[in-house]
């Protein structure tokens, strides 16, 4: 696999102090001519599974070869192993934590190995900042060529995070759960498109209420709740003009059922 | 017109969930060499006129030939057509809705276009995300020199916007609106400061107030409400140190009337 | 010194506004190949203090002959000068207020001198928007290489600020004060971690409280408050999932010893 030169960021750092801007800093002095184009840097602070959810829907739009830097790291100094995946045609970076299992679950070709800091010559890192000196050094490294994926150390399989759970079906629908509640309050489920091309499953239900799937936000009138197939292929339930969320006081891990 | 291989965005995406990021991997997917700028993702949703304003203001700084991507969509999924001009030596593509009116209103060379997914062999768009499906393949074509801006698709005329009125003088002055508020709650209106060189309109009212027009922010005590051209040439009303928004309960389309 | 092609930003003009893009555009129209980096822009409102702690921790992690581009800047319209600073192996431009105080303190080959626009043709500037008018045209021409530093301006000696002042040591501890707040409400001291290495010296007294080192944020109970050095090398005060600003009532200034 061929590098894309292109590093993408998903931290929990934010925006208003100069982190992220640091770990661009050391990947650019690594290799100056690289691209490096932010995701969020606003996951809540250690909400690994909202990191693992946008990662997985964001990181097939880039170019085969792009190095995807994730950095969520809730157990940084703690004994958590620093992982890179290969997967899906994509590079990955960051700690082994759960960040990475929902492109696990579903990539071809997924090998994963654990980062060995004297591949690179890198000293000691501080407790507190992985992401600067010891992430952004192997993404940038990756990047640039600089080092081959079967040389960042050892392979390794990354610990199964039970952050996710899969939908079940049964011959009355499907049930599944909430992902993600995205800034709008809208409810992204781990319930797919492709679910509701029988056409008996046409509705949605939870917190005990059900609701239609419509076609497009604007589909239905201001004020109403409704459910749609979102952007990134997954069934989504939102208040027209609103939250979603705070309507139907839903969160991660809501359960959600889709039905006749 | 030669590109500048630049794209500035614009929209109303927020930073919280990686939707500006995915436009930027489908643009570096086209080509890896095009040079990304954020304008801003911060728009209030939905507030077409916001974005339409801070567009007119900011393309200008940008090299010509710089193509702008300004994705403010309240109507996804429905009848507006996508759009691209060729206006001031530089390239917009986004959806009609009057989104490039102030650009279109004074910009020189005008020429629009309406986006035909086809030119670029595009499959069909999801329902809520254009901005990815659409308008990034699009403007990533145009910036990369991949298409011409004749072969987009045909010719029309952009739908005349009614969310902009122009400023009308009369023997006693100028009577013009405020048209935008600033994250500080400065009041930028749509009086440009050339008015102001005919000496006798030296004072400006609004809100029941009537307030003089200083050279800059420094020049009045703390606390003060005053008036000033601003960077981008237009007359603002300011309380230092405070929200003139607030202070005036003004907001867009407040009237503002500059005398002597 | 050779030049990295990279230019950072750090501003207080926040990212709802399009302010930083249009410097941007002021920059690539100088030289379209530059590397443009935000370190942040959300340095809270001419708050300059803050500003020149947080250039003073980033700037080294980027490569030598990068240009600094740091713009907080109450004085906007009034005498304070423009300036450009050539020290540790960076340049930096911006306005003579202090930002560049700990810079100037801690760098190695330190020259400052004053920016004269006519050096680059630059028409008469906004009275409010230096950062476009004056500062963006100088760091790119310096970062390009169209202009070299010797040629920007005369020499002038930076104006001593106040803002910081420096630990004092004592038989029985080091006395020295909070100088920044981060987004997660830890307080960053200007304490060197080295400062610790006299096996001593394991307490830290702020706020009427006594605290332990800790050696990484883990190492503490939920809710517990604690010291640490942090990832820039300084003391830090940190409450284990939570604000120590807030449970302490502290803020930039107050006054931290740390003691056997």
């Amino acid at each position: 696999m061929t590098t894309s030169r292109i590093v993408t960021l998903l931290t929990d750092f934010g925006t208003r102090d100069p982190f992220a801007g640091v770990m661009k800093g050391v990947m650019l002095g690594v290799a100056p001519d690289l691209k490096l184009v932010d995701l969020t840097h606003e996951i809540e602070p250690q909400a690994v599974a909202d990191a693992a959810f946008w990662l997985a829907q964001s990181y097939g739009w880039f170019p085969a070869g792009t190095v995807h830097l994730a950095v969520v790291d809730p157990g940084v100094g703690s004994e958590r192993a620093p992982l890179a995946l290969s997967a899906g045609g994509h590079f990955f970076v960051g700690p082994d934590n759960g960040i990475f299992e929902l492109v696990a679950r579903r990539a071809r070709a997924l090998e994963a190995r654990e980062l060995k800091p004297d591949r690179l010559g890198l000293t000691v890192p501080s407790r507190t900042f992985h992401g600067r000196d010891v992430f952004a050094p192997f993404a940038a490294a990756l990047a640039s060529g600089a080092l081959a994926f079967g040389d960042v150390g050892p392979l390794r399989k990354p610990t199964r995070s039970e952050l996710f759970v899969e939908p079940v079906s049964s011959s009355t629908g499907i049930e599944g759960a909430v992902v993600v509640v995205d800034r709008f309050g809208n409810l992204i489920t781990n319930l797919p498109g492709e679910a509701l091309t029988d056409r008996r499953r046409t509705k949605v239900s939870l917190c005990g209420k059900t609701l239609l799937i419509a076609r497009t936000y604007a589909d239905v009138p201001p004020g109403a709740l409704a459910a749609v197939v979102g952007s990134g292929g997954m069934l989504e339930v939102f208040a027209r003009d609103g939250s979603a969320a705070e309507r139907l006081a839903a969160k991660r891990g809501t359960p959600v059922r889709v039905h006749g």
